[in-house]
């Protein structure tokens, strides 16, 4: 009856991560074919340009040699790709593995040249389902390399002020972009908590309203939603501590600046996500509550009628009884048996006794509170 | 029914975080225009004077060098103060940014010159509502600069303070100021959890006397107050250890001194929230069993009255059955058909008889102890 | 009806905190006239004497010089004695303000040739309720000053030792004098867990014989004692361990291996207050359980009885109806209208009937395990 | 009814672990006789040899220096081999006792030449139990011998991939191979972990259509289920992290950087255990809900019935009193008794009324929502 | 009615800790004459003897110098016994306090010339009570004192290995033989799980086919017991820990290795302890989730019988109503009075409406699932 919009966590396959071979890439079954799309840009200039293929991007690099490269890669379906970065970047096979896993926990590795992170994007898509996707981020001097498990435009805010040229992020290098993704993958996170706040407030206000069945359904999956929120942003922070604490080069001194005001900010979103579990359990408590507090509603009007009328009806019953006044055969009058019967208003005094009971009663559950 | 004054959260409008582009300083939509007041003083003399706009505050400052200023801003809606404030005393940009977020957690960063912290201010307004406000402040060598969300005079204690000139405060500079804001925020803290600790003494008084269907709605709403409490002192407590253990030359010795007794208060904030949060959810339990319990007073009512009555209804109703003593045609005598209703006193017998009926069936009740 | 005699926290006044000016001294306004008495001890001699005011006390002290001095005050109701005891001594405004204020968290602080410590004392008075006084310490090299709320004798073990003279106790030193005044708080914590503890027990028994509805506010009522209890005992423990720990030459080598013994009772302390806590939290779902329980027993009785007796009683309603054999009109007998009514025997034939039916349902109820 | 195939933890047989004298091997009475397989490979050959004895594993051994060997032990029934190894290769006495006992948390012990370390290994057999086997591993410079307790052919995504030879495994020396025995036992956390995950799915679509009793036992098996996968997980990752940190020659540079990787799934695995005893939790608080709910249902239908009924009945019961009209003996009308049976109409008119506070009772209870 | 032989807890005396005066030996009240048994051993040769006095004692050690001596008294009654140890082998009187005072939880004191440690020994009596005694041991370098409360012989295991000689036991030395009597207690404390782990699978087979309300009681014993352990256990591991970071010469560096044997075991107990506690919360939550099950069959049987026989009793009800069809002075018919009664068959069609009616609800109950 009650009409939510649910939201619900998309599910997500997690059986190929099993039996792998360590450092062999296996594609998932279901992987997108690449969109590759590169953002070369200096303080003064900006070149955007879709890719075909690796031949293309190793030509445009080339080309654009002295400019900082952001390649933006989206869907990870192409073995050739994975093999073609592996040999150009010299990236160790177990980073590559990792990519195309598609499962991982966010965290940083460093390794001679280049670092290596992930990080999970979570976001919802137009069913109102959660995605959970991994986003990698392979860091090196000049270039750093994104990968997307779908083609959703969620790092469309980083290119919109590359464009826009505001604010440092044109001369601020690698290290810099870096930061301004994971600084939408966190904002991401706040936004996605705010929707799920929204969503217990309005079922806290079903359940003054007109709590039904359904609820429990609906916490429980806010909950879980929840749960999925902190399991990215707790290892997320740690990613980000890493970074700070890092010597390594490639992190620029400002950039950490920057870091650390976004590790502010997922130590929030971590803040958050606990003080909203703490009020789910609480919904359920409350739910709990007014569940039996409608059990007992339902008792009392059952127990108020039923105390109030079975006595009477046993009255009416009595009088409702054949004993028999005289002897059938005989035609004595049985002495004792059922004189009221033939007493002169009998019935109106009975009648009376019977409105006195229920009056009583009626009094006694006042006194009690149960009309309350 | 039952009138308790309600506190309750002011919701914080949260959407604008989230999609910044960093280092941009955004106005919140409804942030109100500055008022500003500077107090300037030195041990012998204090000036307290409303400030209209920037340049007349850029004129106090230069004509009052030598005084420690404290610069209290009310109201975040100019961009020009802003702009105003990062060039006249080399403010970093994310700090003017998180000043104008208003939804940070408290921290200190440490800058070149100066140190940037903020806090939550937490009260109760004129509507019960729990206010969640954001304090800032830019602490340099000879002027503390405080910035607020709203109007409120929150802060006034220390304004009768460095009127009354008693203490250190008149000649303890800028860091000493600040530790007196500071204490007067968490001063607050104490009175709001007093205020839900009593709201609480009041639940479990009406839990005691007359419970209602609304109980759990307020013990959820002090335990959400509590959980917001706990969400603003666990890292103002880090932020003051912070500030104890930077060596920063703009902290003084002496200040520290009095930082480390409201470590202790802030550490007693959180003790007390983690009780009160311990009460709630035993009220929560006894609430349960409150329900439950009552459920068991309505149900001996029903199944005594039934138990009872239902039997005896059946008695009499044996006794309203119409089996024919003599054959309508023949007029025979049928034997074996309820001859009680035709004996002497058979009916006497038979309220007896259910008299006795019921009276054991309340000794039983009597002895489980259902009268009780 | 059941009576167990209550243990009750008793209500602290908390209100006067906040607001406070740092550094400076308010009495709070139900504060006692200080009762004084100095005990200058050494190992041969002990001289225990009333001081009536500051004064005194100067004198006393200046005349026994040489011997190892405790100040015991108690009632902190004169700003005379705190000014006296500041210049005297050359104590911390901050120290003063803290033993006035009496709602500190146990802590060490060390300062300047002397060590000011707070412990919270909690006992029951004669209306069995907890009393919460803070104790306070300032330990100096010959002189310990021990600060006490009330007149109440908590106290008395240490001077009995210090009278017989037995162990280390008349030449150890000021700092295994405050030792032994610790040693006797943490006793009385044991002694308060114990007494909590034996009404746990007399709370089982009772959930076991005669449960009813004041259980719950009973173990409540433990419940937030142990939680009293732990937050006096954690901060007590970190003080402990801030003394041995310290390089301070006020405390003696000595003293520290006494102390390394209190620590282990206050680890102990936290211990039990854990489990009894564990403890509570299995009594409360015990008690919902029994609750649930008598729940299903009466709701047997119902059921039993009702089921038997309201078809019985629908039987005995049929044969009751006037379905009239013959037309009143005409006199014709009309076929099938209730000739069981006019049958031989048919009144036996239905009692046995509805015996048979009762029989039955008893049989299904014994089968079922509810007569158990 | 509800047929899911349920998951069950085999029970383990422990009673052994207690009362053994230290140091000494007690095999188990149900150890099964060892088969031996080595494996002894370099980069260009691999030799897989069934041994059937100690000495046959002796020769084995001499013959094929040189080369890299893993011995792979399944079932610990032989005295004789645990004397042999411990001679051969002078394990520690306490080592081959860990090997024998079965019940050990996964450890590291590092030896002088030699390093020993357990895991669990858990795995569901054709019965769908969950196995728990001990694994241990005694790692030597060119030498991995590795302990089973039963036949189960857990490892042999290894044996494929020696044979296959692909990735680094048959040139990374005896310490890449230990290490990719364990990513093995760890992906079947991973493959366990999801086929509990699918049961809790499956349990909770059967909440949503179907709860039955059965569904509380369903969600504690696997609640049981993950707190042994969690006892296996968190020390493995411990074990793990003490291989990273450890500066044994015995484990390469190259080898510490793929345990990184499962260091990470060692992480992931107790992160999904949580989220599910968290999701555990939730499903038990929805069953509690969901029973409530039904009695409620349950209850609704008792009291609508009922009280509609009831208060008929009693009409009825009053109509079917036998106050006479008439004096039997005198055959005056008794005024006042029951005219209403002589009115005309009278049935008609009491039939309407019937039906108007039948009609008034549905209409209170519709709009109280109960027919919702 | 179901007879599982009930696991108790053994109450402890507690209360004479509380108000010792510090370093002063107190007994128990009901302390028991200590005997004593020395065990003096060499790898040679093995001397027990049962020892009446101290003078014996010390006669004993002068006249087998040499040897390795345990020294095992049982009962701790005599105060002259706890002055001799003092005096001979210079021990601290805290470290004989302690001994005395049977309270203390397991830690280890490091002292000049001796070790002094204590461990909670936990065991079944005869009447499956779990005591919960102390064991002290003062560890010398030859010499290895032990301390139990009761004259139980736990500690026969190492009797029985030292008579054998097997292992290390007779040449490793006096801390050799201090870890074989933890190892035998950690031993116990297994046994002692194991033990109560049979308890809890019992109860849940209980619980499948027949819970009774004594279920409560017995979860919640069993996890007292768990704390209990979990109480000894956790000081314990501690301990052992402090004592393989001990560089005192008195633990030898092969012990050592022996005692991280019994750190893994120890946190296997803690591992053991917190699983079963988990595993308690759920059985409560099934005996809670089993009984509101009980309720809604309870329910549904008195529902099904009400709902069915309500309505046909309020049917025969009517029909049993008096309305005349006559007026009884003038005869006349009055219309409508109930002329149902006098129809051909009415009879009939009442019951077979009746049958009708029943069988719909019937219908509509089976379709709701209520007769699962």
């Amino acid at each position: 009856m009650s009409k939510i919009r649910r939201i619900t966590i998309k599910p997500k396959k997690y059986r190929q991560v099993a039996g792998n071979s360590p450092g062999v890439i296996e594609l998932d079954a279901d992987a997108l074919e690449p969109l590759i799309t590169v953002f070369s840009y200096s303080e003064s200039e900006l070149i955007s340009q879709e890719i075909k293929n690796s031949g293309e991007l190793d030509a445009h690099l080339a080309k654009h040699q002295g400019l900082t490269h952001w390649v933006d890669i989206r869907g990870l379906g192409s073995m050739e790709l994975f093999e073609y970065i592996g040999k150009r970047f010299n990236i160790h096979k177990l980073v590559l593995e990792d990519i195309a896993g598609t499962l991982q926990r966010p965290k940083l590795d460093e390794y001679d040249g280049y670092l290596f992170a992930t990080s999970r994007m979570l976001y919802l898509n137009d069913n109102l389902e959660i995605e959970n996707e991994q986003m990698s981020f392979i860091l090196m001097p000049d270039i750093l390399i994104s990968f997307q498990e779908n083609y959703q435009d969620c790092l469309h805010p980083v290119v919109t002020r590359l464009e826009g040229g505001k604010g440092n992020i044109r001369f601020a290098g690698s290290s810099y972009l870096m930061y301004t993704l994971m600084d939408v993958i966190i904002d991401n996170y706040f936004g996605l908590i705010y929707r799920l706040g929204d969503e217990l407030d309005m079922i806290e206000e079903l359940l003054y309203r007109k709590p039904d069945k359904s609820i429990m359904y609906k916490i429980q999956e806010i909950k879980r939603a929840m749960i999925l929120i902190r399991r990215a942003a707790w290892p997320e922070r740690d990613k980000i501590n890493d970074m700070i604490r890092s010597d390594s080069p490639l992190i620029t001194q400002d950039t950490k600046t920057f870091l650390k005001d976004i590790y502010d900010h997922c130590m929030q979103v971590v803040d958050l996500v606990e003080s909203y579990k703490d009020v789910t359990t609480t919904l359920i408590d409350m739910n709990l509550s007014i569940i039996s507090n409608r059990m007992n509603e339902i008792m009392k009007v059952l127990t108020i009628i039923s105390s109030i009328f079975i006595p009477l009806t046993f009255i009416a019953g009595v009088y409702g009884m054949n004993f028999s006044y005289t002897d059938p055969e005989t035609g004595k009058v049985l002495h004792h048996n059922m004189p009221e019967l033939y007493a002169e208003n009998g019935y109106l005094y009975t009648l009376l006794a019977m409105g006195l009971l229920a009056a009583i009663q009626v009094f006694y559950f006042y006194r009690k509170g149960w009309f309350k």
